[in-house]
């Protein structure tokens, strides 16, 4: 079995300037064709630090990933490092230099030393050509272990294992097959899940295992096993899978690992409805988490993001006088937004949302965290007060969820 | 010098279903008072792992801080394993186990047997008291280096580290005073940056690090140092830091480590003036920017996210022929809509976007990446197009930098 670990370089990760998303990233590219990630090693931009870790990681893995570190300013020390590190001199690649030409003459800029630079390589690797950028990726080989270098911009990073990285893998080496399976639930905590699910995860077998991952109001959790025979495998985590599905089926978001807007994404597309947001206390995220997905523009038609009185009075048509006396948090203000974003976008249904978040704002009879919720249609709109205990963010997030998760169950019990 | 490192613990890193947000708040909390992580590493729910990466990174560090792994669910292996390892036996603790008795009577839920095993800690360690969940945190000593394991979800994680293992190590050690300085670019490139601070940054002592910290169309610049004299370490990087600002300052955003959204906060709180958007490509993502950020309601009044055509007419009286003739993508467009959310949000400045993120939507004559941007008060509206060649959420983000940036420069001129 071919293990393999990642290397992430950069001074900000050490002192958390950046949140290291590539790392996640490549684990999931190396996991969907069968390669197991034994651990993820972040280290600085230092000689020593970098050697060290190359040194270790030949130790617990077969295929090394390295990110970061690559690029046209002077404190990327990574590229003569595996130059040295693999016993190789700097040459100039061709392709390399050509590409970062072309990329300059195009965007009409002058091409300076620092960006030819680039196409400098250690003699001893093979070049992955990077499309998207200036900094080459490279493939080394020693002592039986790969190692493969890639630029730490996200998006440069991304195409390359895509296009370069692992095609190249899998021509390489033949993997047993990992299998996961995921669900989502929502509106219960992990411990419950646990007890719920408790004979059948006392009685999974060793080689399979069970992961809760709780995030933001929902619980994901996953079966994993591995093996040579892939039809064999799938069948066994198929069976387990379908036993945990009725187990948990009354929290069940959807049995797919995918996020709560997706599902809601698909039930809006199947019964060809459209949806609109009126949001107060989420600032927007109900409505960026809907058109982050590609093609959002379906089902969706718009928003009112109202903070202010008057932008609830004029484009929600939210009665003025109740506003003044029951305050924007409440059960009939959070009712009438909701009537007023059908109207106002036109839409079949609507989320509303009013709360406080924190860190101000609260009153003697609505703390922070009290957040009235409305969904509906035409013909109904139903209401649920709320209680988080978290911080801005946190809040904002489990406000998301839970009304996407209401305007799902609305949508399942009307359609 | 007395170095961190930070161990993560879960099978969900592994495979990249989650991202790890954790270490880099761990870093900048030891970072802030002093103490250099030399290293962050991830590793599976696997005893021999765990032990393996507690044997190893107590080689490179003094104080090894290790979160995840911790709480009420099964596939948690890390409280018996550091019971182990740290030669202790597993008893209860009285005040955590009243905790969680009191969280679940006040959450008037049953107490299971799962939660109360949560009071179980090893003997050989000191409980610190986590308020924000049942799972405590554990200070452990040995071979003259300190551990300390806190659970993995980041609220309580967060709560532990600031107010319990922070003040402790403070107690406990004299740490040298390490200082940084950040500033912020937007809109032109790392090597540019580079070519433009090349004399300052070939002429810095070695003991002053300067790195490149590219995100989303904006480049932040910070130099570190430290040393045992407070006083002179900060007069040192102050000095460095006053000529790097002037060497930069046609693109400086801001002198402080602080996003865009912050800086623009600041302007209109200063101005006491007040704003909103109309967005459509970006679906809400400025108007969740801008509201991220506590106590914007004070200049934050709305926003009308407009997808659909009608949306944009009836919310933000954009024309509907020059809707099909120009399409929505275009000067005219992102004018019109920058006027009707100055209109219908009642503010004093607005701004609009309009734009094709991809994959779909793209047109002979506007490919993928095309956005048109406004920004504007009631004397004036300006108008931009960019073009940006990404990933859908890379585009959003890009045009979200790319118009607060906008509006920053607008107010500065118009103030």
């Amino acid at each position: 079995m071919n293990n393999a670990s990642i290397i992430t370089i950069g001074d900000e990760l050490l002192i958390g300037q950046v949140i290291d998303t590539n790392s996640a990233f490549i684990a999931q590219q190396l996991n969907k064709v069968g390669i197991a990630v034994k651990r993820r090693v972040a280290v600085g931009d230092n000689w020593d630090e970098i050697w060290t870790a190359l040194d270790e990681q030949q130790q617990h893995a077969d295929i090394i990933l390295i990110t970061g570190g690559l690029g046209p300013t002077a404190d990327d020390i990574t590229k003569p490092l595996l130059c040295n590190y693999f016993n190789g001199e700097m040459i100039v690649n061709e392709e390399v230099k050509q590409h970062v030409i072309d990329i300059f003459t195009k965007l009409n800029r002058p091409i300076i030393d620092r960006n030819l630079k680039q196409a400098e390589v250690p003699s001893t690797c093979e070049v992955l050509f990077n499309k998207r950028g200036t900094a080459p990726g490279m493939w080394f080989e020693k002592n039986n272990k790969i190692f493969v270098s890639t630029p730490g911009v996200p998006f440069e990073m991304q195409g390359l294992m895509i296009e370069e990285v692992i095609p190249k893998l899998l021509k390489q080496f033949n993997f047993p097959h990992i299998a996961h399976r995921t669900l989502l639930t929502a509106g219960v905590g992990e411990s419950f899940l646990a007890e719920l699910i408790n004979h059948f995860e006392e009685a999974l077998p060793p080689h399979i295992k069970l992961a809760y991952l709780p995030n933001f109001g929902m619980v994901r959790l996953r079966l994993s096993t591995s093996g040579n025979n892939k039809v064999e495998v799938e069948k066994e985590i198929d069976n387990y899978f379908t036993q945990l599905q009725t187990l948990v089926a009354p929290h069940l978001v959807t049995n797919e690992d995918e996020p709560m807007e997706k599902v809601v994404a698909k039930l809006l597309l199947k019964n060809n409805k459209t949806i609109g947001t009126a949001e107060s206390c989420t600032g927007g995220y109900i409505s960026h988490l809907i058109t982050a997905m590609a093609g959002s523009s379906a089902y969706y038609k718009g928003s009112v993001i109202a903070y202010a009185y008057d932008a609830k009075e004029n484009l929600l048509y939210v009665d003025k006088t109740e506003l003044e006396t029951k305050g924007a948090v409440s059960k009939s203000i959070v009712t009438q937004m909701t009537k007023g974003a059908l109207k106002s976008l036109n839409v079949d249904y609507a989320i509303a949302v009013s709360g406080i978040m924190g860190p101000g704002g609260e009153t003697p009879d609505k703390p922070v965290g009290t957040v009235w919720i409305g969904v509906g249609n035409a013909d109904e709109i139903i209401t649920q007060k709320m209680h988080f205990r978290f911080d801005r963010q946190r809040n904002i997030q489990l406000t998301a969820t839970a009304a996407l998760n209401m305007l799902r169950q609305f949508i399942l019990s009307h359609s």
